[in-house]
């Protein structure tokens, strides 16, 4: 369904990689290195991710149902912007044209984003909350792929924390306003959580047989379904 | 027609200031200090307005024609945004909610964001590119009248040179696709600066009579014209 791996592979081992990315998780100790798509291929499809995200956040801004809010989640908007412009970064220092290098993404990027708009502003704000969030900890997790001396700084844009705290406060004013929203934003985060395991599947290198990447992905997405029912949980909703 | 004003008066003599905003120009010389609105009416307001310009630069980016475009104007809008943000910082550091000191803005600021949105995604984009640069010319030059210590800072923000090249660029190159394009944008720059103009005008402090500020506010406008006509010079545009 989603396309988005362009099965280049890069040389199939992994560096080892320094403290900086220690830091990112349990997970780190399985290696997903030869699932890596190639550096030019993994910055220019999480950099068309991270615009995209942005484009989401500044509709979402620009609909706000009110301007303290409006604000606050245009802060959000611009750390979308930052990892956007960060990945575009790392691909002007390989002399690689950030568009020509996010044009195989779009498609599929911007399909993803359209299943994931929500019915109304609230349901759109957790879909960008819950599948921005799965996503960059997926990509995170596979950053211990790309070459030692990108890897540290690509995983600092993208596991650098956000504003989440704004998203939580809007979404929970919602649910304040209107008892039948929290029923319905469990339900969807539900159905997002499926739908994003789904392109977070199909952006990795096909390395191996579906059998054995299925077998060592499960437990990559094991946790990152661990960080989902946290985000989950500080709405007060049942993953 | 548009009420951004909302007379309260600041104290009349403004603080002379330092080298740093001797760099704006020539209409320096001419003393708009008490014509300056006071320091939250001027932060909410201008905060509002780059709050606003960020807005119409998203559906700009999120409609623009190709992705090297797209990747370019949401670099021009992370800028508005940055201004915004800087503005609201400032409000912060006075203990003002930015919702609070926006509020009375967003209606006028939202009726011309409309009266000036394009017929197209030309038009639009032309259309924030002419406005949000006079608008930022003509707040620089109320500076002076803010308090010395905010002064400095609130005149670098405004004045931050953004990447216009990106902007220009992509008119440029919409006007060598279709050869009827440079005609309309010629007649909408003109339409869009008489109504600038209005705005401009009915943001300052109405601390003189009609006759008064209109004989002080003249050279001004002559001046920031002149930076317009340069923007429309650049595109090959009459202004």
């Amino acid at each position: 369904m989603f396309e988005w791996l362009f099965g280049r592979r890069r040389r199939a081992k992994a560096p080892v990689l320094g403290s900086r990315l220690d830091a990112i998780g349990a997970a780190d100790r399985i290696d997903l290195s030869d699932l890596t798509p190639d550096l030019v291929s993994f910055l220019g499809q999480t950099a068309y991710l991270e615009l995209a995200v942005f484009q989401s956040l500044s509709r979402v801004v620009a609909e706000a149902p009110n301007l303290a809010i409006k604000e606050g989640i245009s802060v959000v908007a611009g750390e979308a912007l930052a990892k956007h412009q960060g990945l575009v970064a790392e691909l002007r220092k390989k002399k690689v044209d950030p568009a020509v290098a996010m044009q195989p993404f779009t498609q599929a990027i911007d399909q993803f984003e359209v299943l994931t708009r929500g019915r109304d502003w609230y349901e759109t704000l957790l879909g960008i909350y819950i599948t921005a969030g799965f996503l960059d900890d997926f990509f995170a997790r596979l950053v211990t792929g790309l070459p030692r001396t990108v890897a540290a700084r690509v995983s600092e844009v993208l596991t650098t924390a956000g504003s989440d705290s704004v998203i939580i406060a809007a979404l929970r004013e919602g649910m304040e306003a209107d008892p039948d929203l929290g029923a319905r934003l469990a339900l969807w985060g539900r159905r997002l959580v499926g739908d994003t395991q789904l392109v977070a599947r199909s952006a990795i290198a096909a390395s191996d047989t579906a059998e054995g990447i299925h077998r060592r992905i499960e437990p990559v997405f094991t946790d990152l379904l661990g960080a989902h029912s946290r985000r989950m949980d500080e709405l007060g909703l049942t993953a």
